[in-house]
């Protein structure tokens, strides 16, 4: 557990979808991480039912635990089964309270949809005896107030408003009222082309120690984020440099970017700082790569497109792949895989391709090619590197993994001319 | 809140990780589904710090409601930070007891790698007194005690683990343990081309009433999903089966699929079954339709590939666009959509293809082609049919829709073949 923080929260959503399990609560994991830009580090998330005992309970045990923030999310909109305002009165042993100026712009949300407010929307303009309404982006207000030494808010439950909320109200609340000299800096490293195992054992190496910078790892299909975490204060900054100077000095160009970087836009920049464009040509990977590179906003200016080549005659016809080539080697070889991305660069006019041809499951596969074969080609200006990879686990992660894999040695290669031009 | 159950449930997830927001929680949405189809529904789920206090005291909180069952995930590894067998413990005031055939299963893991087990493992052989040991897939072995009418279990954090030792295990047990009569049946129905409000006002016209069918919606940027839950018995199936055909009377061929079906898949399953091939040709969507039809095991088998003509060039080159029509009406136009099906199903040999062209934005877009105005085009045996959308929101939003949209048009036209041949 992290222990030199500021302060605690603790976090409650309502919602029998949450534990239904119709919906995955992604508001906790914005949460969690926002409460700990600000300093807090929250002991407790719970979900809990739609019954007003229930959350008028779960609020009583958060609060005997004394955390400076109590979050609660959902259950403000005008159903009856939206029962936060009750449930926090209830346990505070307060009055709800009707607030005319709420009402009116509840009602004018309504108004600008050229609709009427029905009657059951009246409730959205109640709130606990001495909370503070907090401004909506959305269809509902929220609230917060003291209640001994903690500091109690209701946020909405729709993704969009909570993070609006948050942003523009109450951290900017809680900065003031908690008046927080301590919280936590963070920064992320991303890094490719390792395993976990590998990262922990070349990390060993590091010889800066000190700083109070704690460093975690968090795994995906599209690669390994080192998250580097201090204490906020004068040195934090320069702490959090050190140890990604030292970090950096390890890892080199394995690390591809910083924060939520993505590995296409990283492609992308290095693309655009050369004045290149690049194609993709894909077998196993079905157009992903494509997707990635497209995901990228602006993306355009640098990618030209590419063929996803799924049938042998789709890689003659227009990669032109030759035949013989693919009745010699197969279509998931090293040869194949060069003659693709030669063909994507050339009948793209692209300075650059990607191609990745390989067996990625359930079927397919045999002893000489099994599941998870994967190779992988790069031309950079008509030069063709290919690699093989043995890739494990589901079709989605094969296919996953060798989209990362391919922008990943097109990005090495990219960096590589940029020391020598 | 639902009512007619046979019992309540509580989880208790610990990992920091979980309330930094490193990852989000998809074990509760897992679980919380599993519970209700084993007739349990959840009344709380709290993620906690990993604390053996606040861990030990959450499981007091949890037993004192009385739950039929408590399953805690998480915990179970080697590590300090690991105290969930601690926890159980101290929170039942048990001793935890030694179990050489545990740790003779968790050597054999080790060895199976060729490595020697570092002593830190030796705590996984550790029960709480008069604890069952779970069968493992993992590293962790799980483990299940009964403490008064409460049945506490203690699961793996790892996604793959857990659901493999729920399956295989837990579901059983509690079956045979809980002797539950009525638990929950769970029928989806997922919708396509009609948005929340539609849908709704169109269900409410439903004729049909009573056999206690609950229908709720699930909506996402690959549409909605109709979920019909009924509790079990003789009569469930027979009861959701009159909601079904009730709700198919109406949505019709809006419905695609049951359970978690995927367009793509039942567009392969429409291809196959009349024995046709496709092929996309994309320009706003980004290779997104090839990615979701390759998504599918097996879609070699009617999938021919796919051309993502990005850049204007490629347009002509691969897809045989004529520059002519590209000057006259610009890229995103009903003629520029169709042109570019037709030379996809030409290039690529298919019988079928589907085109996307359009603005997914931030920027690119003009008063006269606003961002979100797309047209898509199926062509079926050289017959193209142009449609044209005004989609929101974000780039990201913008696309997944066209991909859904272009694969449900297709859909559509293969169902109107089905019933002329």
């Amino acid at each position: 557990m992290i222990v030199h923080m500021h302060g605690t929260a603790e976090m409650i959503f309502t919602g029998d979808e949450l534990l239904r399990g119709d919906i995955v609560n992604s508001n906790q994991a914005f949460l969690g991480e926002a409460l700990l830009r600000a300093g807090l580090f929250a002991t407790h998330s719970l979900c809990v039912a739609d019954s007003l005992d229930l959350i008028a309970h779960a609020v009583e045990e958060a609060l005997a635990r004394q955390p400076d923030v109590l979050l609660l999310s959902g259950g403000l909109g005008p159903t009856e089964d939206d029962l936060t305002r009750e449930a926090v009165a209830q346990a505070l042993g307060l009055e709800l309270v009707h607030h005319e100026e709420l009402l009116e712009q509840v009602a004018a949300r309504f108004q600008t949809f050229n609709m009427s407010m029905p009657p059951s929307n009246l409730k959205q303009a109640l709130l606990p005896h001495g909370a503070h309404a907090l401004p909506f982006t959305g269809t509902a207000p929220g609230f917060w107030l003291a209640a001994d030494d903690t500091i109690i808010a209701a946020l909405p439950g729709v993704p969009r408003e909570l993070h609006v909320m948050w942003d523009k109200e109450l951290a900017p609340l809680l900065r003031q009222r908690l008046d927080t000299t301590t919280g936590v800096e963070v920064r992320r490293l991303r890094v490719a082309g390792m395993g976990e195992g590998t990262l922990a054992e070349a990390l060993r190496g590091l010889s800066w120690k000190g700083g109070d910078v704690e460093i975690g790892t968090r795994a995906g299909a599209e690669g390994i984020t080192l998250v580097l975490r201090c204490a906020t204060g004068p040195e934090a900054h320069a702490h959090l440099d050190t140890a990604e100077h030292e970090v950096r000095r390890i890892l080199g160009r394995k690390i591809f970017g910083t924060g939520n970087a993505d590995m296409a836009e990283a492609v992308g920049h290095l693309l655009r700082a050369h004045g290149l464009t690049a194609a993709t040509a894909e077998s196993c990977s079905g157009g992903l790569i494509a997707k990635r590179f497209t995901d990228v906003a602006g993306s355009s200016d640098y990618f030209q497109g590419g063929v996803v080549s799924y049938s042998n005659q789709a890689k003659i016809d227009l990669l032109g792949v030759e035949e013989e080539l693919l009745q010699r080697h197969g279509a998931v070889s090293p040869e194949v895989a060069a003659a693709m991305a030669r063909g994507a660069a050339e009948r793209l006019h692209a300075d650059c391709a990607v191609s990745t041809t390989g067996i990625a499951g359930p079927g397919g596969g045999s002893e000489e090619k099994p599941v998870g074969l994967v190779y992988v080609a790069t031309a950079v200006h008509g030069d063709v590197e290919t690699a093989r990879y043995l890739m494990f686990r589901t079709r989605q992660e094969i296919r996953t993994r060798t989209a990362q894999t391919a922008l990943d040695l097109l990005r090495l290669r990219l960096l590589t001319l940029g020391t020598t031009t």
